[in-house]
This record gives structure tokens, sequence and C-alpha cells, in this order.
């Protein structure tokens, strides 16, 4: 493992010193974590011109679910009297020599930027910008393995719920069931805020739980993911509840799921984002859904749960091989519900067998 | 309520055209709830020189836990294509003519400060500093009454909690099941990470909960927090697992019994920020305590967790009445564990009874 962080370290290295920069700062929990092997709270990560190092606020906890810091890096931790660790952090690339260091605008607050500046004058200070980001994108082996053991204790803790009577209980009351059950299974946490949707409220992304109860006759979507060694994946599903699902729904519930295979069919190495997102959306534009639509498609899964790429309409770039993504289009009917269906994916080559898909669970139309 | 918002918001207007700014953009959640009622999701404040906006990037949900917009301010709310809000509103000040607009550099990174110079050239942009995080301070009383009701609720989930048997169960479980109480008896969800510490753990601040199991002779102290109506509150105790507390552990928690009640004691209006947490240091530091200490005894409370005052040795300012502070010194013995005792008050004259203890479960050392 500290070998593979070294790789990626080097790798961002390499670019930095391309740009023009001795040394960089990175600060963003999810970059410092991806280039460190954990990210403790607050720390940043200094590539420096001589020697790299991990300035943390406090000394690192020994927590598995956090990750471990890579050997290879000297851990250098302030004082109890406390201070930034990004601007620590400047004071030591000045103290290495470094002429220029490159910051993560994009992170960086005005203020913490202007005392970094202060406290390094001789220091000529450069936007990083998302370099990190971008080798995230592509995943190795070894992070595809966590997404993959995220993914199977998602779909086991969303399998539970639905053996369990549903009508009557709350929205709130089974979201908490259902991340319960995925550090029953050995998640670290969930991913995101756990999202269950009733009745009206169902289909809408990102819908955070109410005191609605579960009614028969409901639409009821879900949508949660696990935590698995920093790595965040996604499910969603959306059921009736009920013996016989109305015409309407049944209608609703084929066009996603038809613009959903759309979706994941088209993930391949070489595909535009944006035709990975049109597949989808035509296909819901055919059934009359142009209004309420969800501004993507899918988006890229890893450290975070939202990162790079955004499968979006106006999305810029190319699939490789290796991404991991969810396809999750929706419908949401004002006042009637709607139905989202989401899965978290791989990108593989045709001759590997295609899209690997992560989550399992049946996306037949289940009455429960 | 409306006009609560408003008078807040004139309070701000007053101070910014005192230091000579026409427009302020407060983009920092809670700063951004306190001053119009609700904060939706990346939603920014433009006071503006002609007009108050409220700027959403989508219409604000109507879920009583987020509270609701003012009515008096017009909400504006970006289109499908999106954009950044703080963007937006600086796009609008300058179509409102004003000439310089405060922003809240300490919370806008580097990037997005940089697009709202670009997008208002005409417009001069100054710092706003933490004058929001300043009016927070001190509360009026329905603010406290909605810090009560969350403290009320903290007291339940812990009381029934600790009516269960915890031998065997894991710091994990225990912090989810705290968590579910909390919703249960209403709270909009927890108000931080429940910490629940075990043995070893026992005692340390914001431990992150693990898989380990309760054990006879433990210390286990847990901390916990209701958000009610976006208030939130903080209780922490500590207990002893079994019948008999061994003598070493009735002696650490009797310390850490009188640092707390000497701090509690000393919160009066008018009193040194730094001299509530050197009463409590200084009994912990005649216990022989000198290391391990928390950095701060404690500090305010209310649309976050941690704001304004920080009660630690360095801390500059006064205690006025109203303000509610937590004090929650603590001892963590490496490879023992320790004691933390914590409580949300809210400073009071003495001639209304002095501070008021909102979280109000026992402090004795209870066997579990």
């Amino acid at each position: 493992m500290s070998e593979m962080h070294a790789i990626r370290r080097n790798r961002l290295r390499e670019q930095c010193s391309a740009a023009g920069n001795a040394a960089a700062l990175v600060s963003r929990p999810a970059n410092v974590r991806y280039l460190a092997g954990a990210a403790p709270h607050g720390a940043v990560l200094l590539l420096g011109s001589t020697e790299d190092l991990l300035v943390c606020a406090l000394p690192p906890e020994d927590r598995p679910a956090d990750g471990r810091p890579d050997e290879a890096l000297r851990v250098h931790t302030l004082s109890r009297t406390g201070g930034d660790p990004a601007v620590a952090a400047a004071r030591l690339a000045e103290a290495q020599a470094a002429d220029s260091l490159a910051v993560e605008e994009h992170h960086l607050t005005v203020t913490r930027h202007r005392a970094i500046h202060s406290v390094a004058p001789r220091v000529r200070v450069a936007d990083l910008g998302s370099a990190v980001e971008q080798l995230r994108v592509v995943k190795d082996e070894e992070e595809i393995s966590c997404l993959r053991i995220g993914a199977e204790i998602a779909d086991q803790a969303l399998g539970e719920l639905l053996e369990s009577i549903l009508v009557g209980r709350t929205e709130r009351h089974l979201a908490l069931e259902l991340e319960r059950r995925l550090v029953d299974h050995g998640a670290d946490g969930p991913a995101f805020a756990t999202s269950v949707a009733t009745g009206p409220n169902a289909g809408r992304r990102a819908h955070r739980p109410t005191d609605r109860r579960v009614e028969e006759g409901d639409f009821l979507s879900v949508c949660l993911g696990a935590t698995y060694r920093g790595y965040r994946c996604e499910i969603g599903r959306t059921f009736v509840i009920g013996t016989t699902p109305a015409d309407w729904q049944i209608e609703l519930y084929d066009l996603v799921f038809a613009a959903q295979r759309a979706g994941r069919e088209s993930l391949v190495p070489g595909a535009a984002y944006r035709d990975v997102d049109r597949a989808a959306r035509q296909v819901l534009d055919s059934g009359g859904h142009t209004e309420g639509l969800p501004p993507l498609t899918g988006h890229g899964v890893g450290l975070e749960i939202d990162e790079d790429p955004q499968l979006g309409p106006a999305a810029m770039g190319k699939l490789d091989a290796c991404v991991p993504v969810t396809v999750e289009p929706g419908v949401h009917l004002p006042g009637r519900g709607g139905v989202r269906i989401d899965d978290t994916l791989v990108v593989r080559p045709e001759a590997d067998g295609g899209p690997e898909l992560l989550t399992i669970t049946t996306k037949e139309l289940l009455a429960l």
C-alpha cells in the first residue's frame, strides 16, 4: 500500500514540476487521503521540495476506517497550542527553500490563503487546480475492490429491509435502520445521508427523510451507500407498496428502467460523458418527461460520493476503463411521486465483459 | 419570527454601512439561516443596497427541520443549468449598483472569491469578517428555548440507554442507538457525531466509536446532542460498568467533577472567557493532571455545535447574559481511559438564579 501512495505522490510531483512548482500543499481531505493513506481531521499534505510531510493538528488516531498514514511519510504534529496545518505546511515549505507552492484554491478559503502568503512571503503561491481530483478518476483494482465490498454491504442492508414490514413506518426510521444495517455488515458508516422517500416524495433526488409513513399504494424509493475503507458506493431502488401496482406506476417504472439500462449499456471506454447522459435522457424524453429531470444522469464515486466525471448534458471528456460511476436517472411527478433507479458500475472494455455492475439487487418492480 | 430576521439583518446592515460597505454577501450556512430563517443547500444571502435576496441553487424544500425562509425576503432561484449562488449574488449586487460588497473571506474559497471579482468588476470586494458570528453569540429567548428542548431530548435518549444492557455491545452500536433515540424523541437529527468511548478510549474528546465492546470494570463515556429547529446542544457523561468502581476511577471522577463544577460556577455575566477555563483547569492541575488536557474547557453552541465564545487559556473577551456554552473538562490517561463531564448551560445574572443548566442528567458517578 505504502508503495502505491508514493507512486501517486510522484505522479503529482511530476505534474507540479512540469508546471514550474517546486512544492504542493494538498488540503482537500479526500485528496490528502488518496496521497497519504489517511486524512486525520484538518491534516494537509506537503509535497515538499526535499521531503513530503503529513502535517496534522493532532496525532492521527489508529482507526482502521480512517486508513493509516503511509509509513514512508513523516508525520508532523502541531503542538497543543494548535494552529492551521496548512499555514504550518507553508512555513515548512519555505524552510525547505521551495520557491513556489501550488495550493488547492478551490478548497482553501481566502483567509487561509492570505495566512499562507503572510507566513511564507518568499514563496510564490500558485494554484494546483484539480490535479489530484483528476488523478483519482481512474481507480486501481484495490480501490475497486473496496467499492465492490461496499456495494455488497449496501445490497445486504437493502435486502434485509425488504423482508421487514414497511407499512406504517416513517421515512426517518427506515433510513436510520438502513444505516444501522450498513454498520452491522461492516461498513465504516453510510456513504451519504440515506434517502427514503414515500408516496409523493418518491423519486426525488437526495430527498431527506421526513416523518411521513409508508402507505399502501405508495411508491417507495430508497437510496443508500456504504463507506468501506474510505470508498463510497451508491444504490437506489424504487418499489411499490401493496399487491398490485397501478398502471401509471408500471408505466413510469418501465420508462425509468429503460432509461437506466440505456445509460448502463453506454458505459464503454471512450464514450463521451455527455453521450451516457444523452442515452438515458432521450428515453425519458421519449416518454414525454422533459420537466423534473435531474441535472445529471450519474457521477463518479470513490473517496467521495460525488466526484469526477459528471455525466451531464454539458460535461466534457470521455470515459476510461476502471472508472466507477453511478447511473441514476429518475422522474418525479409533483404531488404523485416517482421512480429512481441507481447503480454503481465500473467501466470495463467489452473484451472484459463490459461494465461491471457492483450493486446487484434486482431491478424488477417489486410489490412489497 | 419574520420580524426578528429583519431586525438581525438591519443590525448587520448598520455595521456594514458603518464600515463603508453598501452590500454584504453571507455564504456560511449557519449565518444564512440566522439572517434568513433557512439555508437551503448552497444558498447565500445578499444584503443588498436596494433589496435583500436569498439566492438559492434549487427551490427551498418545505421541511420544518430546515426552517422557513423569512417571508419578507425575496427568494431568487437559479435556473436548472445551475451555477454558484454566491457568484449570482455578486452579479445582482452589481445590478443594484452597489459600489462595495463585503464577503465572508473565512468561508469563501479562493476560487469562488475570484469568480465574484470577475463577474462584478465594478464592485469593490471587502471582508465582512466574522460580523454575523459575533451577532449570533448572544441568544434571544426563542433560540434558548430551542436549545432547551434539544437538551431535554438528549437527556431522554441518554436516560433510556442507561436502562438497557450495555456489557458486550460495541461503541458503534451504542452510538447508533443513541442517534435513533434522539430522532424518536423529536430531534431533527444528532447535533454532531455521537461519541461513545469504552475502557481505554473513555474520556477522549470527540472519540469516534469503534468496534470495542463494553466490558465489566470499564469507564464508559458518552457525548451526544440533539439538533432542534437548527439549534444544537451537547451533553457528556462518564459511567462505570459493574458494581464497584475502582479507587482510581472514583478519584479521577471526583477530580473532573470538581473541575466541571468550578467551571459552571464561574459562568457569570462579565467573567472573562479565560477565567472560566482557568477555574476548571486549575482543579485538574491541582490533581496533577497537566498532560492530556483538552485545549478548551468549553465553547458556545447554537446553530453550530462549536461557535463563539471559545473558553480556552488564550481566549479574549467576556461572557454576556444569554450566551449558551458548554463546560466540558476531561482527563484521559493513555492506556487506562478517563472521564469527561459536559453540560450545556446559559449564562444568566445571579439575580435570575445564575447559570441555567439545560442538560439535567445526573452527574453522580453511576455504576451500570
